[in-house]
């Protein structure tokens, strides 16, 4: 009944190497969040259907991965959809529960559900896996990872001020330089539509605006007139094709084509504020700008956009985005919160550290030391000392049976240890330790203590 | 459209305390696994069926989460199933995934697809959550995490011996003292089988032993005359209800009993070497304790068993398990990888460290400061100041709006954060920061550099 092995597409195993990666930069955004303030919750890895579907859109409900009822779960089917072979109908007579989509409307959930204990702004954040039944590709899985921190009860802008220094500080230290943190804001959007005459095409405009950059501004015009956005109006645009400069000279351009535009208004003395704080405080390595393309999930979004681009060296998507958005726990039944959050992409983070060789060389090593099994005195020997090793924080280790030196050697190698203990008769009469240095071949006799201080 | 929000029976939502605390535990445990020289893995939340299913018997095949496929799922259904509206017969042709049930088969499945690229022996560790449709109860749930070391590719007995002692170090970690990790060997209990002439009655008899604990020494015996041991069987067991005394006068007895079989006799030799040598190198806070009732899932183990009892003093069941298996690749076509493992139980763990309060007060700390906001100009003074603070590695945020410092002082004491600081004109003239200890109430006005010495 031997069965030849594999995973389901779009499903990844992940060796020692890719998993101590991985916590590299799991580890370094936790610890940014956490000197920032926020707080880790977790939630289920399913949910009740009826918490998820219906709050991606038609798309996300077929994406979304249903769970079989458990036991006889046909005795309560639906007949008609079963007796039409309806899948879509039978669905939800036949599954109860689905596994997270997003960590977002399980936040959301989570905070109308918890709301009487939860002391607001309340600053989560949360990082744990997802699921989508989306066709596999290059960099699209069907399982992965969302680091969010979101704050929620606060309409304060300075918290898009802390999670535009809190991009900073994560990618400063995980190095990566040249990150380009773009913003946006939704009521700047709408002001452009307001004032081109097209409200209520602000969907249609900001998806052609959105491709600027892919398709170019003749391709994004032609869109436009085609959804109906009149010459007088896509020529009020023109402007827009061309904002260059600093953020500072672009809100002046964008004040003068907005003028008419209450909430456009609004919309560029939010980004001013912003812009002006990051300037006062500085960024370490990111550089803010402004994207008035930049439109994200824009019917979720109320107010600021943010999206984080990787170096201009590496071909890559963005690695983060978020933004404010002011009903999200309205669904659920709790009205007036205001939200705003970020997400960093980590399989794209790992891709680009990858590319530029950012990954600190310690993190992938594992066992400092290596003891060689000469026969089970020399391994009880060994032992010992190995406690004391290991009590001093060393990853240390013996090696299980008393094989050829050189197979052991040869392990020693493959798994990258650095150093070998040979420990034989002499070195138990005098109570020593021959450590060799496998880069380099030296050897050294040293008692334990020296041992300890030599590899701690 | 309000729904009322809640979450899937035997499921749960963790808040930050509760997240914080679970990570201690996972910390502490996963930093002994390295210091063990354990390398983590991690594999799918779900697997292809066939991975999964067959492997756990019937129980376990049901207690299997499956996975709907997507899209029109039922246009490929087995029509015989179909009208016969057989729930059974049908999940195969409706569902290709299910989600992880343990670490055990996954791990099998890793080693086996990945044995070109694995060095043997091979030492892997993996803390992930498994599913399981059971009846939720006190202590049981759907979405629990299993935390697992093994080491496949040696029967070199050190492997027990360094299990044990990581168990010590573990539970020594935690700072649970008292704890009791118990072995047997089932070759012992296969020699006991066949020396009472029971040895195709090996599982019942194991069964029925393995319960003396609970029912006492009578109920045993009748259960197993019920099963068809005979009474001459059942008399030369005697000893073996009375067995006392220390870790080596219990060998003796046994070595008396099992003379007759060479199985039973190599299981006495392999637990006196691991006792031995747990003697010579001394245990932290645990005890090493023979238990021949001890059968965990018999079927599966081959030599060593281990399960870890809790301290006398808190009413709980084993709060870790594990032992030798010769074979567990085999299912997947890999044969002669004989493999050790051990489990840790964190739900059962974390509610021995709750009920004698074991947990550090340092980890449901989170953040160390708060900025009281009196308006925009004092806040992008504060968080300059904060800035620096978090750079320090110090926990610090501002709270986002400038409401009535009331309020904002009840916001410091409900998220229990130590301390806060109050920045008005005169701190902004000077250039310093007032501290205000929340517990005592003292000020203290500090520059920011004495601020980072103070908080650091």
């Amino acid at each position: 009944m031997a069965q030849k092995p594999s995973i389901p597409k779009g499903t990844r195993d992940f060796n020692p190497e890719q998993v101590a990666k991985r916590n590299y930069i799991f580890n370094t955004i936790r610890g940014a969040f956490e000197t920032f303030g926020f707080q880790p919750i977790e939630t289920p890895s399913f949910e009740n259907s009826e918490t998820l579907m219906g709050k991606y859109g038609d798309e996300g409900d077929r994406l979304i991965f249903k769970i079989l009822n458990s036991g006889d779960y046909l005795s309560k089917t639906d007949s008609e959809a079963y007796d039409a072979k309806d899948s879509q109908k039978l669905t939800s007579s036949i599954s109860e529960k689905a596994l997270r989509y997003d960590l977002t409307v399980p936040f959301a959930r989570y905070v109308v559900q918890h709301q009487n204990e939860i002391e607001f702004p309340f600053k989560r954040y949360q990082i744990q896996p997802v699921w989508r039944a989306d066709r596999p590709q290059k960099g699209r899985f069907r399982e992965f990872y969302q680091c969010d921190a979101d704050v929620v009860g606060s309409d304060s802008l300075w918290q898009e001020v802390e999670f535009i220094q809190l991009y900073d500080a994560v990618f400063t230290a995980l190095k990566l330089e040249g990150v380009t943190i773009k913003i946006n804001n939704r009521k700047i959007l709408s002001g452009i539509a307001e004032v081109i005459g097209a409200h209520d095409k602000l969907i249609d405009f900001t998806v052609a605006l959105d491709k600027l950059d892919k398709i170019g501004e003749e391709k994004v015009k032609e869109e436009m007139r085609s959804k109906g956005i009149s010459e007088e109006g896509i020529s009020k645009l023109q402007p827009l094709f061309t904002l260059t400069g600093s953020f500072e000279t672009q809100i002046e351009s964008l004040k003068s084509i907005l003028s008419s535009s209450e909430e456009g208004t609004k919309g560029i003395e939010e980004l001013a504020f912003i812009n002006q704080a990051i300037s006062e405080l500085g960024l370490n390595t990111a550089a803010l700008q402004l994207d008035v393309t930049l439109a994200r999930g824009l019917n979720y979004y109320t107010g600021a956009i943010f999206e984080v681009a990787a170096p201009k060296s590496v071909q890559m998507g963005s690695i983060g985005g978020g933004g404010r958005y002011d009903d999200l726990t309205g669904i659920f039944g709790l009205k007036n919160v205001s939200g705003v959050g970020i997400s960093f992409g980590l399989d794209r983070i790992y891709l680009v550290l990858e590319e530029l060789n950012l990954f600190p060389e310690t993190v992938t090593k594992n066992v400092e030391v290596l003891f060689i099994n000469f026969g089970d005195k020399e391994a009880l020997f060994s032992l010992k000392a190995i406690k004391a090793l290991r009590i001093n924080g060393i990853n240390a280790e013996l090696y299980p049976d008393s094989a050829k030196m050189k197979k052991q050697m040869n392990h020693a190698n493959k798994r990258l240890i650095p150093y070998v203990v040979i420990v034989g008769e002499e070195e138990m009469m005098s109570n020593t330790f021959m450590l060799k240095t496998m880069s380099t071949g030296d050897q050294q006799k040293l008692t334990v203590d020296e041992l300890i201080s030599k590899l701690k």
